[in-house]
């Protein structure tokens, strides 16, 4: 594979090419990781920005139906959106592009949208560093917006807040005494929640939910890149397709702020430095994958856990073990 | 030093050999370090549990009258309590120890109560350690509970909650439009949210407040270690020492009910395996922190942080320079 030929057809937005990119950094063989990074290499520093939208929900929210909806109402603007997806539980195959692309089938047909599945691994690590450089591929290609999609498994959703600008929390409207679910953690991370299906019967419920986050937003502390009002909880209906504007116009808004105020280099400088330490340090915690450290992990754990033996007795065994003491 | 002879002395409670046990566990000398693994692994299994309660507070919420008050009523019910402290921000020297037991007079003249203060030091891997291992201390001396205090500075809280069996957050009062600031992540891990100050003028206020809580609690995702009606928010006076038999029939519930459904030996069989892993980690991460990788880690952080070196190509040279790729 002619590698700078492939760094220059993603950087004129060939789709082809992007979706080759694309399998290439998702590729844990050792020769295409190299040419992976080769090619990152290449297509760094393009001065293209995107702007990264990390985006959550449960399943049944309504997530598809946003993404088609709200990426429809970007590409119609003209604005170039890709679409990617973060599942560290899919064991989807191949048909998971098929899946993907039914579910937003006129997205999918949009000339100004890519949508890409999530890479079917289980590893969560490893979907992470191969997302983060896929979205990276997409801004190098040119798209103005990237929308990074995950149900929210495990630590997902901090996983894709570390690769996003922004990151939106879809939620469905509460009815009566229905718990809402929430997990906890990411009402940390979340800069804007969108309350869906405000439309017929459950606008009133939507409205409720929309007032209820509002309040406990208010409860929880104010974060330094965060202007006036922000977080903020908002009402959106996929189905109806009202909503997506003004959520538009207020992501705008936000982005604007934290460009003015230094907050959107410093959070990308970052990022990119927490997946630099996060590569070393995994590159460290691979010496545990070997078959005997995994061994010894199980064997010495069970007897902790059973209060045989001490934590730190037995982590001393298992690193002499592996020859790091 | 003889260790079995400390033990011994331990596990009578003799609080001269307890100080000096914790302070065995505190220090990072090697030979001491040994002799410590040694101690605890002579107190393993001596068949006695606290109950271990985990409180977060920032300054000014009234954790020292509380500890002070609450801490009196179980040693008035002949209750034996031992209380430390865990903040990594610490730079306290040997004066910390006449400061917390200022800051808690009538508590530490108590001959049922026995007060540690945080070991002064910067690096929260290295604070949490000594202060699990001191918990375990205070458990094998027999103290019937040990509260251990965190201001919640960074992870604190979650290296807390994973020493403790009940998690507590003390709050005060909002008034008006006040914000109340607690860290979005805290949620997560709170048992029982505490708010204090319920008393004169801030009564009403403590009233809205806990109310408030009450239903941002209720919008989050049920855990499955909680029985109905948990997490809940509860008022106390610390000053005038309402509140505080309340509170502690509420712990017992949690605790009682816990205990029947398996979760409470569940928690404190995974707490023993996760710090049993987390020593596995931090021992294999101490590679990093030799001069030469740290000055890498530093020089490659800044090359990636200005975006002149991709992530993955950074992490592939640190490692390849300190023999680990």
């Amino acid at each position: 594979m002619d590698i700078s030929e492939l760094a220059d057809k993603v950087s004129r937005c060939d789709r082809r090419a992007l979706a080759r990119a694309i399998t290439l950094v998702e590729s844990s063989r050792a020769d295409h990781r190299d040419q992976a990074a080769e090619l990152l290499e290449l297509l760094r520093g393009g001065g293209r920005e995107a702007i990264r939208v990390g985006l959550s929900g449960t399943p049944g929210v309504g997530k598809s139906t946003f993404i088609e909806g709200f990426g429809g109402m970007l590409t119609a603007q003209d604005l170039k959106v890709a679409v990617l997806a973060v599942d560290p539980s899919s064991t989807r195959s191949g048909g998971s592009i098929l899946g993907d692309k039914t579910r937003m089938e006129r997205l999918s047909r949009d000339p100004n949208a890519f949508i890409r599945p999530s890479p079917s691994q289980t590893h969560l690590g490893g979907v992470a560093r191969r997302s983060r450089e896929a979205v990276a591929l997409c801004e190098a290609a040119g798209f103005d917006a990237v929308l990074i999609e995950t149900v929210g498994v495990g630590q997902s959703e901090t996983v894709v807040a570390e690769m996003s600008d922004l990151f939106l929390l879809l939620l469905a409207p509460a009815g009566g005494d229905e718990l809402q679910g929430v997990k906890r953690g990411i009402m940390e991370i979340a800069d804007l929640i969108v309350v869906n299906k405000a439309d017929g019967d459950l606008k009133a419920a939507a409205t409720r939910t929309c007032s209820d986050y509002s309040g406990a937003l208010r409860l929880l502390r104010k974060r330094p890149q965060d202007p006036k009002g922000f977080p903020k909880a908002l009402m959106v209906s996929a189905l109806q397709e009202t909503g997506f504007a003004k959520l538009w116009d207020e992501m705008r808004a936000l982005t604007d702020w934290r460009r003015e105020h230094g907050h959107w280099g410093a959070r990308r400088a970052g990022q990119a430095r927490y997946w630099f330490e996060e590569e070393v340090r995994q590159g460290l915690l691979a010496q545990l994958r070997s078959d005997e450290a995994r061994a010894a992990l199980e064997r010495l754990g069970a007897q902790v856990g059973e209060g045989r033996i001490t934590p730190s007795v037995a982590a001393a065994q298992l690193l002499e073990q592996i020859g790091r003491a």
